[in-house]
């Protein structure tokens, strides 16, 4: 028998029956769990050599013949970080890039709500007054630099040339050239690419080499009135000099979706940072249809694969961190 | 001797520059007036044939030998219901129809507020809270109807395809077929879209036939949970029983541009409406560069056309009002 232990919130019965008409298929049996059904999960799971979950927790109760962990969140800085998480040290991890969308669409609002001064308007609309007179910008003829050409990168630069935009700076580690893009750098050109940044959008995993990559001196080199969107991990800012350089007005705005820690402390000067969108991490929420449909793809996709012996399409790099 | 009086607060010295080339090939001598500068340009405007403003007061003092007003405005709903301000009842009336860019922009990040509950998230944020499973929607596979093809129309309904929107139906006076929607009606079937429209944008001008379209009875045809959009004129909306329908859960929310009157009276219903995003009248403001660029534009290209008795691009049928 080959079982599967599937522990997740989001599933609906269309999504199960789906699992189940792949699993079976390929002769594997799945074992649906809700969250609140921990213990059951743990227990079947000592039979399973796969899991589809998203909480280090479970994965640390896995057995050692514990073959794949698919981890339906893209972000898996958590089991890169501590590898005692895995009895088997050759446990598969996969993530899961089912976030490009839904992520870029909260990017482009907020960069708009950024470009048309929407934290301004607000304040004098919660006054009742009536100003309108605060000068603009647009997504057309601007340009924008994208650190990290992954999946959410990729569906940010095809939203904004779709826009009209400019020119579409990418930076990765490898430089690679990506569609979308009119150039990519690899990201140790960083600094020489900050001073000619209005608009720094930031879509990195959370590794020790993009921990704080946005640090006080690189926030000092982005030119005056520039825009910060960050939506990948929120250790990729140095957060109290970005709240400094935004109530300095050195910066013209920020938008962060992910903070460091999470939720923010109450007395965090992030809270009350001048021109400032906080959101609690919503970008990527499961609560969106076509995210929940295309995760449960990519999880069937990579179940026939690893039913073939084939390599798994999310496989990450424990060592590297995505 | 053939003059022009330009009497704007936007055109820069390059802008001026341009006028002034295009006028004096043609024959012409332009003359700028800052705002400021109301008496100077009233008294010009006397020996003038063409006038480039937006103030229905200054063309009130001109000539009856004004051939041509060119409103720099998309909206000229004043001139239309007030045929006294023009002394020369054969005056030509142009609007600019520039603003497509800037206002589809705004459509955009509005559009997308709503559908990410922003009003919602923003009011956990003020209260530094970190709730974060409101369910949100996404442009991509969504369906909108859009009322008026127009220039703002036209550029909705381009971003809104380009972002992976499904269904785009388009409502006109004429029904008559435009390039980026999937069908447009005739406006008389309005009472027949309305049950499947999930997000409706209005972006009409302001006439007799646009005045309450969106009444009572329209409202209530909507589905609920319904968002609503209006970058047109304020007169389109029935504004008390939209209020009712936010507070009410009937429509999911509702973003406003215009209103009626501008500005809003300071106990009116809908600054305090539920899930509504109101904004100054901001959405095709003249800070933004490209915006002036078209407009200038506009002007010279139509001044060619004037110049040579061909018929003008931009003009208007003042008894339609558009």
């Amino acid at each position: 028998m080959r079982n599967i232990c599937v522990y997740q919130e989001f599933l609906t019965e269309a999504h199960k029956a789906q699992i189940r008409r792949t699993a079976e298929a390929l002769g594997f049996t799945p074992h649906f769990f809700a969250l609140e059904r921990f213990e059951e999960a743990r227990a079947c799971l000592q039979d399973c050599e796969v899991l589809y979950a998203h909480d280090p927790e479970l994965l640390r109760e896995a057995p050692a013949s514990l073959k794949w962990y698919c981890c339906s969140y893209a972000g898996v800085d958590p089991y890169c970080k501590d590898p005692s998480l895995f009895a088997n040290p050759d446990c598969m991890l996969t993530n899961s890039n089912c976030y490009g969308v839904t992520i870029a669409e909260h990017v482009v609002m907020v960069l708009l709500m950024l470009l048309r001064r929407m934290p301004e308007y607000e304040e004098v609309v919660r006054n009742r007054g009536w100003s309108n007179q605060l000068s603009i910008r647009s997504i057309r003829d601007n340009d924008f630099t994208i650190l990290g050409t992954g999946n959410i990168g990729v569906n940010v630069a095809e939203r904004l040339r779709g826009m009209g935009a400019a020119k579409i700076t990418g930076l990765s580690r490898s430089g690679r050239e990506q569609e979308g893009f009119d150039e990519v750098l690899p990201i140790s050109r960083l600094d020489e690419v900050l001073p000619r940044t209005g608009n720094l959008i930031m879509a990195l995993p959370g590794t020790a080499e993009t921990y704080h990559i946005l640090n006080r001196e690189r926030i000092a080199l982005l030119p005056r009135g520039a825009y910060v969107v960050n939506v990948g991990r929120g250790t990729a800012v140095e957060q109290e000099p970005l709240a400094e350089a935004l109530n300095a007005g050195h910066l013209g705005g920020a938008a962060l979706d992910v903070m460091d820690p999470e939720p923010l402390p109450e007395d965090h000067p992030l809270w009350t940072a001048r021109n400032m969108i906080l959101t609690p991490h919503v970008s990527g929420n499961m609560t969106l249809g076509y995210t929940c449909d295309r995760n449960v793809e990519l999880f069937c996709r990579d179940l026939e694969n690893y039913a073939a012996g084939r390599p798994l399409e999310g496989l990450v790099d424990r060592t590297r961190g995505y």
